[in-house]
């Protein structure tokens, strides 16, 4: 009997409104390349750890299915925050995963991920490298916010920055329709911790029809609050609506976040990284102090990340070909690998993949260059809002089923048992 | 030469996704009808009073115009928050706008709004027939709270639903992708100060993709924080991710809001309604604390009342059947009324408008009914839920253009010198 070629697929870190897709592009081109089994990963490489996986072709049956993978926010198989130890910190872990791999006859393991992720697909492959494993390892780019290097941009961030620059028109539709004589200054806050990616995006609301957001502030350059406060007094001389649109992760000259000048935080999560919440709120409370106006605070929160409703169509159409590209390119061999997408022209916009070393990428990130913001830095330039409106054009109508948005979720009868057994083991 | 017949029409109290639709139906039927001029008041009565307000056939003028403007959310004539005072307290008030209505030749005066502004068509319409005047007023209801008596239910209502119900499943969606061995707790805050139909709504997630949310909290009945302690820890031994629906009302058995308990704020709005925040935020916090575990609150904001991309088919098209109405009911003499929608066949769906005294439904509030929750009031029942459910169907697909939704806007070289006026006026 042949050996069996099989394929394992996990996603992990924060979810996006298109890292299904790429699921499903990965599952389709599997299927199609001769794969006999596509297993997915149970909330990544920590599930994997604990055997959690499924056969997919136990939750996808039809083209319909795929169609609705497509549609679905969040991780569909679950996702991860857990970063692998240094192999010689740890080689168990290594011996333990790669006796998993070996047991399921896995010839290639795709990872859907950002920064983080990539930084497993590298441990992983040059373990097996170093090890004589023939494992394939992967990596498929996904982060809503666009700061992997070496890609154009990133599976997930063409959506948010749709559904961002949707609200933003939206939330300034708002403000204006309730300011008369009296003014008012809403703050809306932008996911980014140290990337400005999707706060710039907040600018795409400028069209025919709308002035987009008054100030702009990214959080590549210190925060100047004096300058800020003085900006926003000479708008509110101008128009009775000011919107203003901030990272989340804007800090002050001395490295001080924005959002810890109201309450001080110590909580770090499993990477390191800083827990931001209240950037808007503070600012909101602050200009209400300093221009004696009506002021208010809108986060975008978890939606930015998962709002499948407004996805963008180039945004899940290239979500679905990195996915494939991944498998493709670990069925001709190759290793230690991410797919990234390549622009191949901007009007007509036109993209295509393209594959490089993942040590090349991995723990870098990339932020807005200087230049892409105007002189003060309180706006982004004609050629980042250029850079992001192809990422938004087209629809993949949602399939409305009562109402609301269908999704594919996991049939839970198939994974019931293994999901006791995590359980039981986390409880240890 | 015969006297003029025109109407007036304008917008007050919060912005919805479908009030401009029931602009575009007065605006059509106006016409249909005969009206010389439709004029619109630039933020409703409180404008009007300083003579803001312009000739609509200067904004409107194809029928794609009114199809962008039945899909344009917020006030696009603006809104104001502007109670009139009683008619014995300041009748120079009344005077002036009588002098201005007849200077206008107006014949119908329209007011799309909530409560308040029932109050500002009663307080009119009463004054106009002790004084002889002969101007028909008009109420058009219009308020996502749902709060307003004897209609059915209010233009709005469905859009707010329908988001809210779309958003709390890719809430739970994302929190589902991301919850493996830890828990993880949820708490989504929903608009509505004493009425929890908005926070009902996100009961509309529970579908066969969804299990919807776990718990859902209305303003109507006194919140027991030891009671809620005890069922989320009960749910977390069940599951890792627990969903809380919370309305910003809740309030607890002694009077105090929930949102109180963290930050007390005195501040109040011109109706005397108390300023809310942070009640998402509070228990987040307090149930971190209580149940040791990574919690998150999301606060849905300004776009449940904005977000036309995601507005209800039933919704926009019931939004400008009432419009038209109430220019046919003041057409046909009536003055001092409300137009309402009445329920007339639950499934399939169907609604037609009537008519009721708007003495009737002025600062009248409609709450969700004790026996439309559960027992202990900590979800709503199917009777609740299927009452929404028919409010949220089909879609008015977004008119793209560069990738985002596109919506009407005022011209506003037409309303440049009024707003100079307003302006100065302001000042002086």
């Amino acid at each position: 009997m042949a050996k069996k070629r099989n394929i394992i697929v996990g996603q992990s870190g924060g979810p996006t409104s298109v890292i299904n897709s790429s699921l499903a592009g990965v599952y389709k081109n599997a299927i199609e390349r001769g794969f006999d089994k596509v297993y997915g990963m149970l909330h990544g490489v920590q599930g994997l750890l604990d055997e959690q996986y499924i056969d997919l072709s136990t939750q996808i049956h039809s083209e319909l299915d795929i169609e609705l993978l497509k549609r679905t926010p969040s991780a569909f198989l679950g996702s991860c925050r857990y970063k692998l130890p240094e192999i010689h910190e740890n080689r168990e872990i290594y011996e333990k995963l790669f006796e998993i791999l070996n047991k399921l006859d896995i010839e290639a393991f795709i990872y859907i991920g950002g920064n983080d992720s990539m930084d497993t697909i590298k441990k992983l492959s040059d373990y097996a490298i170093v090890n004589g494993h023939t494992q394939k390892f992967l990596g498929v780019p996904k982060t809503i916010d666009n700061d992997l290097a070496l890609t154009d941009h990133t599976p997930g961030f063409g959506s948010a920055a749709k559904y961002i620059g949707a609200s933003t028109k939206e939330v300034i539709r708002d403000a204006e329709g309730l300011t008369y004589n009296k003014s008012m200054i809403t703050i809306m806050e932008i996911m980014g911790r140290n990337a400005g990616w999707l706060t710039g995006a907040t600018a795409l609301a400028r069209q025919e029809d709308c002035d987009g957001p008054d100030l702009i502030y990214l959080p590549e350059v210190p925060f100047d609050l004096a300058h800020f406060t003085e900006k926003v007094k000479d708008l509110l001389k101008k128009k009775a609506s000011v919107v203003i649109a901030v990272s989340e992760g804007i800090k002050l000259e001395d490295g001080r976040f924005v959002c810890e000048l109201g309450i001080s935080s110590d909580y770090v999560d499993a990477f390191g990284h800083k827990q931001l919440t209240g950037t808007a709120s503070y600012l909101a409370g602050y200009l209400a102090a300093e221009c004696g106006c009506k002021t208010r605070a809108v986060e975008l929160s978890t939606l930015q990340r998962s709002a499948s409703h407004m996805a963008s169509r180039v945004d899940i159409d290239e979500a679905f070909m990195v996915g494939g590209a991944a498998v493709k390119a670990a069925d001709e061999g190759d290793t230690g690998k991410m797919v990234v997408i390549d622009r191949i022209s901007d009007d007509p916009y036109m993209s295509a993949t393209g594959i490089y070393d993942v040590h090349r990428i991995a723990n870098e990130e990339k932020l807005v260059p200087r230049n892409w913001m105007n002189k003060d830095a309180s706006y982004v330039t004609e050629d980042c809002i250029d850079y992001v409106r192809p990422l938004i054009q087209g629809d993949y109508q949602p399939i409305m089923v009562n109402g609301l948005p269908r999704h594919l979720v996991m049939n839970k009868s198939v994974v019931k048992s293994a999901g006791r057994r995590a359980r039981k083991k986390a409880e240890e």
